[in-house]
């Protein structure tokens, strides 16, 4: 396979298996984060989605660098994600502007509390290259992203969006889309076997809702390096349980490397 | 879902899931079929397949009826699919004659010791009328197929092939072929999809080998109205046992039908 892990201080994400398995937190107090992270941790994923824009407290930053260090030893190793997820794009509303924004993915990046963070790429060119830069400076691992909940763009935009990420700087280039036929997954698919061909970073994609289910589970033969499963509560539409994910996950591995059988 | 499950007089095979499981049966004696399908019924695959190229005694066409007969009883109610795979397409050699092999056919349908049969939609367009007439009178549904053991046909010549079988009286169209890239198994899908929704009638697709064990899971989401599973033994590569497969789809259909969540 040609496809790129997403790699952390060089060492692969679940040993190099395509798709890792990421889920999500997505608590409103620090209690409940702990108390979510722990039953998540449970189910070993192999990286943890922090969704910051559902924490209360995220107008301030030293809860917030609190939390994220607590989370840090409730995860028995397995990394974080720190993800404000904007309200464009699928998001809770949260009380900050964008320069608040930028000044909190810096102070997450300076913390060292997170091992990737996550910001969009239709943000402020000038916010993705501050982010970009406190992430560089700080060894933490950049996804540039884009959602799409309402369609899917056309196969061609959807590669646009991957190579734009990977011009920006990103570390790992996200795309989630919301189908409203098998064609649209379809697309989904095929636009990030082409991305995966094209650019040396990983790629990241899903199509949401029932329709899209079944690239959380195939999409890593097509070069997705991540798929997002639920430990405890669902942050996208169609996200299914670890388990789930896991067993499906497992299949596919027993008949891809099960050569000429 | 506008995709059309195959149906057995006015039934549809496995209540309209799509993909139905069929698992194939090799068997080279009399005494080793009813052995194998026994194995293979305790799987409860949704049909078997028997493969008579198998069938040392294939050129006996009283032993073909006696032992197609005794599969019934064994079979426990799972409807039968009677193929003769050519040896051009991925079958055994076998020691008869094309007006031999169709004449089988009429045997096998004039005593209706089989629900459906495969016959390759590139034999000679005269033995294609024999076959499906001998089906059609005996209330036997027909599928015409098209394998590719080499390589990957590009997408618009898989949705060609699709359209020659429903042209050529098909009940079921099959497609199977190998890829040599993921490109090939998107190309598959993609086509599966399109002759879906251009077709009235059920298909059938896969791509085979290590690289297209997820179109033996996925494919159903993509319009293929049969996989193919390992009972007892495996009629072609790729294909993954029946537990696995009913694991995977298990999967698939709770994310699909969640919807919202």
């Amino acid at each position: 396979m040609p496809f790129h892990p997403i790699a952390l201080k060089g060492q692969p994400l679940a040993q190099g298996r395509l798709p890792a398995v990421c889920a999500p937190l997505v608590a409103a107090t620090h209690d409940a984060l702990l108390a979510q992270a722990r039953q998540v941790v449970a189910a070993r994923p192999d990286l943890l989605e922090w969704r910051v824009d559902f924490f209360q407290q995220i107008g301030a930053t030293p809860a917030v660098l609190a939390a994220a260090g607590a989370l840090r030893q409730v995860a028995q190793g397995i990394p974080i994600l720190f993800t404000r997820r904007s309200s464009r794009e699928g998001g809770q509303a949260i009380p900050l502007d964008e320069a608040q924004v930028v000044a909190l993915y810096q102070a997450v990046c300076a913390a060292e509390v997170a091992d990737l963070v996550d910001f969009e790429m239709a943000n402020a060119e000038a916010d993705v290259a501050r982010v970009r830069e406190a992430a560089r400076r700080h060894g933490v691992a950049l996804v540039l992203s884009f959602h799409d909940f309402q369609r899917t763009p056309p196969a061609a935009e959807l590669v646009a969006r991957f190579a734009q990420a990977a011009a920006l700087g990103a570390d790992v280039a996200k795309v989630a889309v919301m189908p409203a036929a098998m064609a649209d997954v379809h697309a989904l698919l095929g636009a990030t076997l082409q991305a995966s061909a094209q650019l040396e970073i990983p790629v990241v994609s899903m199509a949401m809702g029932p329709l899209g289910a079944v690239s959380r589970l195939c999409g890593g033969a097509f070069g997705s390096a991540l798929t997002f499963a639920v430990g405890a509560a669902a942050s996208a539409p169609g996200q299914m349980p670890i388990a789930d994910v896991r067993a499906g996950l497992a299949v596919l591995a027993r008949a891809a490397g099960a050569a000429g059988t």
